[in-house]
This record gives structure tokens, sequence and C-alpha cells, in this order.
């Protein structure tokens, strides 16, 4: 029987701030990436995510990012693989404290926006982050891009890693992401969506730009809850991937 | 045998800026208040702090403070308890993230600054302080003031506590420090200030300002490391104690 | 005929954390409090609100705050005046930095959350604000509490100042307000609260919570737009005033 | 008769961090760049940092900087050119808020760190720079890289422009250093860094790395004061200047 996680952000109010349908879409997701307080969430915020996770059984992970606030993790910064490591430590620390004292474990990091992007191209970086979590969460699985350094990279630092894969978005024939600055790199039809990711899940092969059918693992789909209709899609995939026998399962239980 | 703890807090620097003489006073305590980033520190000079304390033998507490690096945590903010209590465990779980990975224990947590001055008076806070160290790092020993709120408060949280004095602060008759804002507050000789440390620790009283015996618990001497005069009393205060017969321990191996 | 200021806070969004209905709020108010970044807002946010105000023809004004952002400003903290001074003197020449490039005149100055209650009472801090936008705007009005040392700083400072009154908060007999801890503090009946503030602003007087008739300046309404009920409470206060005959304009038309 | 800009960079220090030996360097040079807030300084080190400068008689500029006090701004961060305007609007308003209570004039804006480096290369930064400069100090002068891109689009955003050159940098035949990375990048030889900006001065030309004479414009002399030896070079190089009969004079009378 296939199985596959998906996998949402989670936590990313801060303070007064209020980011995030997490209400709405921890019913159907199986793992949450829980945002650490340097790009998004707070100590509180943190808090009480690990404990919806926890009372609504979706698995916990860490979502580490730049200090940048402001710029809520998506720029690139140039700090030093020296830095990130420290960095995505210190995160996952803070992260543990909470889910300790909750009783549930860590099951997996995953670098947050422009972190996660850069992880995906430059190996010293996605080394960094690898080394980062292995100090501090050593059996956390690292979730990273389906076919990226980081992947390369968490197996090197020796964790488990697992490969995660976007509904709406298109493939190139070497298995990565069509830029967004190109034309059809975004999939805007919901049912064209799900079908391919249906197909990557099943298969393990995705049909790219060019028209390839190229190998892909998807353990996880990224989905997203940040506005209503966003929600609605994590339903529907769902609903879908369940009503063809596919099991939504936290990550944990994939690889 | 008489016994008695040195700390002092390190790692106070923040990315370009260098605060205290730590090279210098860690060859002198046997423990240290490692800052966690909210009012000074940051993830790459946590790493290196407790390295150098791992390298020196001296025993790693956390040092929370309030989320302000301009004001250095000493300013006193109205901040909720439990806001306080996921802080607290926020910055405990950051630093456990290092010493974990160097295969150090976490002997102490002491609050800092403003957060430990409210938190002697204020139950309430003392509290919120306690439980976020029972969360995180429930085998942690409390370190507060003599006589405090804050002890009461680990007490009451199921910690194990610690009763922290200063050399050189004047006490008074109910074994609460003499304010600062009162005549005679700060004890400037310096072999006075040794001495009656000394007393405190060998006989566990302190003569009051108003002339009475007070008992004092002195578990730990609180000493500073911002400046060359800092680091000779140190080094003085140390001497004088091992000349005494008193050996200078880690607070885990004191109360 | 007479005249009030309704003003409202705006521009508190920060990054990619939007809050407050800005767009709908800004339709009713003459008067907005622009976050100067130290609480709430972001230069990019700022300079949006006041293109926003200046289309709308709405008076701008800054709204400093503690720096905060984590606890939105709301947290008292126990800032120096020399601290507050800058503090304020910085955030307003910011401010000042996007209404010059708009050509736009920054009417007043009004303190934000923590730091306009705590100066509401506390003399020394007041007049530290004041200070602070003496230098930085000396042209400015200073927007206080009725009645608050506030006012008494601005004036010592030598500024023009506003007194401003709150539609659904009671007023004890020495004309200030009763705390938001003690029964009846605030007015829950929308038309109860209209037709205290008409009256306010009509014959200067409020009905205190003990019976009295109090003296009550009331050069300003301060209303919100954090939710849709908020905001229809601004149109119908507005509404009402005008149907009564008194006019809203700007706080620099009315002192 | 010859003349030349010193500057330094002034008022780093932030809260309870003093970086910078800021009382010693400033009776040597003519010109101040002074931190704003977002890589390093605070309000309270404007104001002082101001007044210094007040009383030696160095004209102050603004240095403006990315939004990162962790990094001190050296680390790149991809901000888009709206956020950049706005962020050095915002800083250079900062600033002038504590110029203007002082009576003093803002005479120019320099990027810091990053910025500056990333400006000198790209058009689009740069331009956003300049923008922010134009839209909240028209009059004052943007100093920058000789021969750089920040120049140009100073001249394009209608601002005047200093050309500035390192003592102890070497150059390419185009007239842009020698990347660090290079060897020869770096002057070490005192007196060699000295007489080579005497020419750069004196003759508007520097021989390149590879022997060639290029010409450069060599308004202003960047100059350092965070350490002892950086101290006596601005001395050293200062008396050479003078004794050679070229005069140190602020930006404005140069350009």
């Amino acid at each position: 029987m296939y199985k596959v996680d998906l996998n949402s952000d989670l936590g990313e109010s801060f303070g007064a701030y209020k980011i995030g349908m997490d209400e709405a879409v921890i019913a159907h997701v199986s793992s949450a990436n829980v945002a650490c307080g340097f790009h998004a969430g707070d100590p509180l915020v943190m808090e009480k995510t690990v404990a919806a996770c926890r009372a609504a059984g979706v698995a916990v992970g860490a979502h580490p990012g730049f200090p940048d606030v402001m710029g809520f993790g998506r720029r690139n910064m140039a700090c030093s693989p020296k830095e990130i490591k420290a960095y995505v430590q210190y995160q996952v620390g803070a992260l543990l404290a909470f889910t300790a004292a909750q009783g549930v474990e860590l099951q997996h990091v995953k670098p947050h926006g422009a972190l996660y992007n850069m992880a995906a191209k430059d190996f010293d970086l996605a080394l960094a982050i690898a080394q980062g979590v292995a100090a501090a969460a050593p059996k956390a699985i690292l979730l990273g891009l389906a076919g990226s350094k980081l992947l390369e990279a968490g197996r090197q630092a020796g964790l488990r890693v697992a490969s995660e894969v976007f509904a709406d978005r298109a493939y190139q024939a070497d298995g990565s992401l069509v830029p967004r600055s190109q034309p059809g790199a975004v999939i805007h039809d919901r049912e064209e969506a799900i079908s391919r990711t249906l197909r990557m899940v099943t298969r393990g092969t995705a049909t790219a730009i060019t028209g390839e059918e190229v190998p892909i693992d998807a353990h996880s789909i990224c989905v997203h809850g940040d506005n209503p209709s966003a929600v609605e899609f994590v339903q529907a995939i769902r609903a879908r991937l369940e009503g063809e026998g596919v099991a939504v399962a936290p990550i944990s239980q994939i690889v």
C-alpha cells in the first residue's frame, strides 16, 4: 500500500501578529514544520503549536530559518557555514524544549524559505544545516527538496532524509523544479496538480516540462494553510489520495 | 571540609561585539552562566563558550534573560508569567543543544539581570521561571539570590536550588540585600569583602548592616569578569578561600 | 460649530504580517497614528501608510513605542528618561523621512501602548517623550490622554498638546479612566458610548462612574480598526457626530 | 592647494556593547559615518556621537546598513530595491532627528559593509540607496567607492557624490579594488600605503597591480578607529598629508 506524508508550515504567528490558518489545516496534514523564532514564531506560539499538533496527532518538525523576522526568512543571507550550523542547532534545541516537555518526539527538521532554497543548490550550506540538525537532534529526519543537495548533505551527516515534492510545481528533466521565473513553473489547475502528485506518489515519476518521465522520490507533499483556498486544496488532495488507496502518514512511517 | 562555588556570567558577546574577559575569568571559576541570545550571546558565542567551559572543566549553566539586547536584559519588562515560562524554556532548550552536542551536562540555570532581580521578590514571576526550567531541564539546579522568592519557587516546582551570595554587597537583618540606593550597600574594601564572604561560607552567617548576625546559605559566590580589576578579585577570593581550606567546586557538588 | 478629531492607529503591519483593517478605517478617521518600527511597522509599511493617508486626506502622526515587536509595545519597560527621549526622537525622525518626501506635514505624535499608559501617570517619562518630540518635530502636536501627565509635560516642553478621550471607557471623578480591572471600566453598549462621547465633545464633560459631571477636553476620539465591528463603530460614531452637527476634522484644526 | 577628506565609521556601539575607539579617532578625521541602528548603533549612541562630532568639528554623515545587528551588516542580504530605498530613507531620517536637534548639518551618506560592497557593483541596488538618500536628505552627498555603480546611481538620482579611496588596498587596471581573495590585495606596509594615497590625492592616479597608472578620484580616504594601530595610522597619514601641503577637510569642502 502506498503511503505519503502531507507537511505544512505551522506556528508562524509572532506576538500580536497572526498568520496562517493553523486550526484549519492541522486537521488534514500528517506533519507540521514549526517555526522556531528566527524568521517567525515565538516561544509562546511554539508551545501552543506543539500542543495543537499533539492534540491532532500530527508529527512535529522544526522549521529553522534565517534570523530575519522582517523578511520572514525569505531573503537570502550570506551567513557562513559555521553560523548556519549554530543557528540551526539553536533553533532545533529551542523547539526540543517544547516537544520534550509535552512528551512529543521531534520527527523532522525542514529549513524554511530562503534557507531551504539556498540549501537545495549549495552543498556547503546544506552540510552546515545537516550538521546543526545532527548536533541537536541526531534522530530527526531531514526533510528537503527531492534531488537536492540538502538530502545529499543529510546522508553525509548520518541523518535519515526524506524527499519532498510540490503538487503545484513543474519539474525539469533533471528532477529539479522549473524556476518560478519561467513559464509553466506553477501548475494552476487543481485537478492536474493532484493527478501529477498522485503519479509521483504511486509511480515515483514526474513528467518533466520537456516531456520526459523523471524519477522522483515523493515521501512528503508540501501543502499550505495560509488562505482558505489553500486549505481546501489540502482537503481535496488528501481525499483524492485516500480515495485512490494512498495512506497519509507522518514521514517517520515512510522513510 | 567547606566547599563553595564561584559563578560568573560568560558568553555575553554578540556578533562583532565582544564583552567580558571570558578567557581570563574562566580559569578561576567553577560555574559559568552562559547567555542564551535574548539579552546577550548568539548561537556561535554559545557554542564557543560551552567549548571553553568544557576545556576548562567549568560547569555550564543557562543564563536566560528578557528579550532585550539593546538594554542587555537589565530593564524590567512586564511580561506575563506564561511568556516568561516559555521564554526561559526556549532559552534553556537552545543552550541544551550545544551542551548535549559537546557531551556536557547542563548544571544549572540562573536568570539574568532584571529577570533575576524581579524574580527575587515576585513569586509569580519566580514560579514561571522555575516552571520553564522544570519543563526544559528538570535535573538542572536553579541558582538564585539567598533568601529570595526564586529559591522558594524552585523548590515548589520540584527543582534543586542553590543559594547565591554577593561578596561586595551588604545584607539587611532579614537576609536580603541592602538596596544599591542606600549608603553602605556596596562594600568597596576588597579585604573586607573577602573576609565577609569567607564567614558566609564557613559560618553560614552575615553581619547585617544593622549589626545582627543573620543566617545565610552561601552555596555559590557571584563574581565578575568584565574588567581586569574584577578578574583580579576573582583570583584573590579564590586564593583566600583555598588558603583557608575552603574548596572551590561546582554547584552540583554542593547542593 | 463643534469639531472633533477621530484618530486611529495605522501602519502596524510588519513584514509578511498584516494587522489592522487600514484600508477600511482610513476612510472614516481624520488623523492616523503611524507605527515607527519599534513596536510595529517597518520602513515599507510606513511609506505605504503615509501614502495612503495622503491619498485619503488623513493627517499623519507618529506613533512611537517601546522597542518590543514581540510584545507589540504593550509591555511596560523600565527604560531611562534619556533612553526614552532618544527612542522617541529616533522614531519621529524616521517617520519624518517619509512624510517630508511625500510633502505631508507631521501633524502630531501619540505614544503607543505601554508607553502611552506609563506616560499618563509618570511625569519624568512623559517629559522625556515630550523632549524627544520637541527635538525631532517641534511643531508637532503631542496627543495624550485627557488630564494626563503627558499633556502637562508637553506644555512644559513647549509643545502644543491635544487631549484624547475614549468612547468606550468610563471615567473617574478626577477625570482619569476607570482601570480596566474594575467593573464598569468598559462601556459595551454602542449607543451609550456614542452618546457619552457626543456629550464630551459638545459639553466638555463626562459623567463619572460615581455620578459627578467632570470637565474633560475632547479634542480627539480614539477609535480602532482592528476588526470589522470596530470599523462599523467608527462609521457609526462619525455619522452620529456629523448628524448632530459636530464636524470631524484633524487635530491641527482643533487645538 | 590639495584637499582631501578623512572619513571613519563612528557610533557603532550598541547598548552595553562598546566597539571602536571613537574618542581617539574623532580628533584626526574630518568626516564621520554614524551608524543608524540597523547594523549597529542605537538612538542614545547616535545622539552622543553627533554631539561628539559637533564638539570636534567633524562633519556628520549617515551610515545606513542592512537590518542585521547580529552580523554587523557585513552579510549580503537579498532585499528588494523597494525595501532598500525605504530602509535607507528610514535610517537617514532617524539620524536627521539628532543632527537637526543639535544644529548640525547632515553632510553625507555612506552605506555600510555588505550594502556598500553590493552597491558598488549592482546598479539597481545602488539606485535604490540613492533614491532613499534623495528622499530623506536631498542635499546630502553620497559617498561611495571610486568608480563604483553607487556614484553613477547617485548622479542619476540628482545627488552630489564623492569618491572614496582606500589607503591600504591595491587597485586593478579598471580602477576597481583587487578582491581580498587575491594576493597583493592589501598593502601591509604603512609607508607604502601612505605614499600611494598621497599620489592618489595629488596626482589623481593609482598604480594598478598590473603596473598601469589608472585615474582615480580621491575625495575622501577611508580610515578606521577600531584598534590602537588603526588610530596611529590615521594620525600618521594625516601628518604626512598635511606635511606635504594637503589640507584635510570635510567632503562638503571638496566636491
